[in-house]
């Protein structure tokens, strides 16, 4: 089942951040993020694995505070639970994956 | 935990198309695909979830004899064991994702 980028709506989130919803279900979910330069996914935890992709740009990724400066076609895992977050440096599009999805992100 | 794209090695799987394998654990993969204009991912089925993310470029996508081209930002969504499969249009970079991980990408 597809989704088209261009077809679906974009939440402003706030604080320079907009999101898409892109391809989920129940075990798998997509989430393609826009920031602009300066803005912050502030320090966070939640019961879901995640994996962010470095689609375009450059941020700071913090985790358990440590930071590491990462580019575009990087990625970071975050197991359950752990306290992470980004920096935008540059605007960056990023690719946030969840096992299992976000249920929160579709009320 | 970070995975460097530029690190990673990169693995050439024939017929056009290389593959990396960036952050994964056992219960979620990435894996980045570049495949040459004309290249294919031919038909085939496995029991684990998958959504693909078009990062650039074009292709074709096929899900149970259905075909639905798609373009840059587009995903799709794999339920377990349909078959599908892609062919690029035009040089196409892919992010395939996966629950729970692909163990036989690993051997």
């Amino acid at each position: 089942m597809v989704t088209i980028n261009k077809e679906t709506p974009l939440q402003d989130i706030g604080g320079g951040v907009v999101r898409k919803i892109l391809s989920h279900a129940p075990n798998l979910m997509t989430v393609e993020l826009h920031f602009d330069k300066g803005s912050v996914g502030a320090p966070h935890f939640h019961p879901h694995e995640q994996i962010g992709y470095i689609i375009s740009g450059k941020l700071e990724y913090m985790e358990n505070g440590e930071k590491r400066v990462l580019e575009t076609g990087d990625t970071y895992y975050v197991a359950p639970n752990v306290v992470h977050g980004v920096v935008a440096l540059e605007e960056t599009k990023l690719l946030d994956i969840f096992t299992p999805e976000r249920e929160d992100f579709l009320r």
